[in-house]
Parts: structure tokens; sequence; C-alpha cells
């Protein structure tokens, strides 16, 4: 996909939501566990009722993996039914990997081929050649750490690095940003560091930005906006405990579309 | 495992070896595609017969998951493997995560529960939180990347940061020693810059070191040991595709074990 085209997807759908499928088989409803494939059965809950709100998945592989080769069966099936219900919608592999040149490219392998993702979170620690294998994929796009929503944050994106007067986020942005233009690269930027946002679109006005933090973690979508939007929407905005959780019993999947509706909703009203 | 108990099998055995199982289907020799699990069947191969002259065995997790879901049965059996032959060997999921407290919470139980690793490779982008959680699990440990051995290490981690003369990798380093003791963490240092691991070691001189890079990537073992050495060795040394690749027949076992044998005699000399 290329910008423009998720751009269309954002206006089709008039949101620029992303729903992160973290399902935790300790937090889903009891009623699933009955079933052969509890977590599958809820991905599908969720995804039946929230797909036309958003415009991106996000599975973080920690919740799949952690369940071994179930897990990762689950993941993979969970990826193909999406793709069946809704096959131009946005999908992340959040994995936040980084890794030299031919274990990158073995992991390019995993998400682009054996299944079709179109993106795939990394770690910018290890530098360029850790990201290079992901963009010789046409079409497919890296999403690369630059300033997370966690209070680790702090602990070294913030230290003043480099010769000039940027911080390591900014500093990780701006060669990202050399590495591949606005059809092959996004940035995550959290939202509760919202006023920090505005820095980073002066560095790069045209990439689109992965937001976390919405809801649970406490960022408001309005100073997201405010300082994030470009003329192509250039933000997606995740929100995952909010939805998959909003309520624990047999009317979860309708309480996860009341929350991502409203998100939706008031993300429409910044579209329009 | 211990400090103390990794250092008595670094005396038992004389080496302080680990063996890099970046086993990849399409470099193993080709009579083994006729099995039912070829790398399954590789791996047990090489672990018979090196696992006398190595102290740890590090799965570089990308070869596995590049395969799915059978990538990660074969990668579990290769544990139960390398445990049922030899209990007390070190064993590292070469997995370079980072994410933050829920997530990384699942990770720690995929690596340290799902299956029987001692250690984890972690990167330290996103900070302190993203470590903590396996932290919490005793007489495991966390590896966390300093200075890795790859070109892209220019990029961020040679970078002026914080506060003091010190580069990126120092910080992290720096800080991530007060995260965990010498008995919960180590941290990467590459071989291909051995000159710097004298300045590493200079800031901790305590803790252990995972040196990759020996071999292929053509660093000096004894470079490294002269850097690197502490009163407790305090050096684990990865090699992986020279012992793995070190021929490509029916005989590659053997080939491997000649290749591994190499670096245990010269290690033994500087144990001595």
């Amino acid at each position: 996909m290329t910008a423009a085209g998720l751009y269309e997807q954002v206006r089709l759908k008039m949101s620029f939501l992303c729903v992160g499928l973290d399902s935790d088989i300790g937090k889903i409803p009891r009623h699933l566990h009955l079933l052969e494939s509890p977590v599958l059965e809820f991905n599908k809950k969720i995804i039946d009722s929230t797909h036309d709100l958003a415009v991106a998945y996000k599975p973080n592989l920690a919740f799949y993996e952690a369940r071994g080769a179930e897990g990762w069966t689950v993941l993979k099936k969970t990826v193909e039914y999406i793709r069946s219900v809704d096959p131009d919608i946005f999908l992340i592999a959040d994995a936040k990997r980084g890794d030299i040149g031919n274990t990158g490219a073995m992991y390019a392998k995993a998400f682009f081929e054996e299944m079709d993702f179109d993106a795939i979170t990394l770690s910018p620690y290890m530098g360029k050649d850790t990201v290079t294998p992901f963009l010789d994929y046409e079409g497919k796009w890296v999403i690369l750490l630059g300033l997370t929503s966690n209070p680790g944050a702090e602990d070294f994106q913030f230290l003043t690095a480099g010769s000039g007067p940027g911080r390591l986020f900014e500093e990780v942005i701006q060669q990202g940003a050399e590495w591949g233009g606005p059809d092959q690269i996004m940035f995550v930027a959290g939202a509760t560091r919202a006023g920090l946002i505005g820095d980073i679109r002066r560095i790069i006005p045209k990439h689109f930005l992965l937001v976390p933090g919405i809801g649970a973690q406490g960022g408001s979508l309005k100073e997201v906006v405010d300082a994030g939007f470009n003329d192509q929407c250039g933000l997606i905005v995740n929100a995952s405990r909010s939805i998959l959780y909003a309520a624990d019993n047999d009317a979860f999947d309708q309480a996860a579309r009341k929350s991502a509706l409203e998100l939706q909703q008031e993300m429409a009203t910044f579209l329009s």
C-alpha cells in the first residue's frame, strides 16, 4: 500500500483508527474459554464489530508468541481472517524487532511472506542495516520506534544526542527519514507526549506517524491531531485495551464497537 | 544460573564459547532435507558434536519465526534436546525484544516459562520498564544490547549522548548496570570493535559480556580477551556461521566440532 492509498482508506472510513490486537487469554471473557481456539474467536468477534471503523489492525506479537506454536497459528489465522473480511485494511505486525542483515531478511520473510502484513515495527538501536532488508519489499512498510509512550522512554530517547541540539528520538527520526520515503517508513510517536509530536512533525512533514497511548495510557486525541495532522492526515492512532476489554461478558464485541465508534466519530470531526 | 555458576561451567569445560544456532534451512546440508524435520535434525547433530566444548547455545529467533508455527515447534524441541543432553548449559534466546510492561511480561513468560531459556537479549531503546519484567525471574538473565557488531551500530550507538562525555552505548551500559547486578544482566559488546570493549570493562568491571562477531564477522578472539577478561572470565564469545556451516556435506557435524574445538583450545590457553 502507498501513503496515498492509506489516505484514501482514511477518507473512505472517515477514520484513522488502528485497533491493537493485544489479545490476552487471561483477559478475554470466560465463556470463550469453552471454545477450541478462544483467542482466535475473540479476535474474529472484535474484527467483525470494528473493521468498518478502523483503517488498521496491529496484533502485538508478544501476546501470540507467549503461547508458543499455537499462538503463532492463531496469529496467522487472525491475519487471514482480517484479509478475508477487509482486504484493504492496513496490517501492522507490532514486533519491535531489529537485527542485522541476514537475520532481518529472515524476519522480513516471516512477516511479509509467511504472513501478509503490510508493516512491521522495528527498533532503531542497531541502525540502518537492520531496516534495509524490510525496505526491499515494494508496498511494504517499516514503522520505526521514534518516541515511545512508556515511562522508560525518558531513559535514552530524551538524551541530547549528536552534534546538533537534538534529542536521540529526533536524531532517529531525522536519519530514519533518509532511509525511506513517506511511502516506506512511518514512525512511532506516543500520544502521552503530544506536545512533542509537533517537534517531530517539523522534522518530517510528510511521513505518517503511528500513535499509541490513546485510551488506557491517557493520551488526548485532540492534542495529537492538533500537533500531528498533515494534509494527508498523516496519523494512525492506536487503541488496544480500551476497545478489546470494553466489557467482560457475552456482549464484549458490541462494547468494543461502541468504544471504537466513539473514537471514529471524534476522528471524523477532525477529518471534515 | 548465577554468575558464579556460569564461571564454574567455564572452568569445567575450559571454554567460554557460545554456539549461535542461526540454523537456516537454506544453508543446511541437502541430505537433511529428506528428513521430517531438517532443522531440528541439523541442530541435534550440531549439539551432539559441540556441547562438551561450549558453555552456551544461542538460537537466533528470527530463523525459527521465519518458518511460522513449525519453526516455533523446532525451537522448543531444540531447547528440550539441549536440556536433555547438557542440563547445565546456558541457554540464550537471541530475541532482541523490547516492549512495555504488560507486553514484556508476556515475552518473559514465553521465553522463561513456555521454554526453559536462561537469558534473553533485549534492545534498550525503550528504557528500564522494558527490562524489569524479565528481572523478576530469579536465576534468569537479561542480555542488553550495548555495542553491536554491525555497521549500523555507528548510526546511533556512537552518538555523544547525555550530559557527560559518553557515547550512547556507554550511557546504555552505565544505566543498565544500575537496573540489575552481575547475576542478572549482561551486555552485548561486538568483537568487531574490540578496542572499545576495554572502555566498556571500565564501566562494568564485574558484568559478563556476550561477544558476537568472532569468525564470519572477522573479530579477533585475542583482542577481545585482552580487553574484556575479568577475574571470573566475564566473557561469553559467540560463533555461529563458522561452526554451523563449516562443511556442507554428510560430515558437517564433525567439521562443526573441529571449528568449535579450535576456538575452545584457544580459549583454554587464555583461561590457564
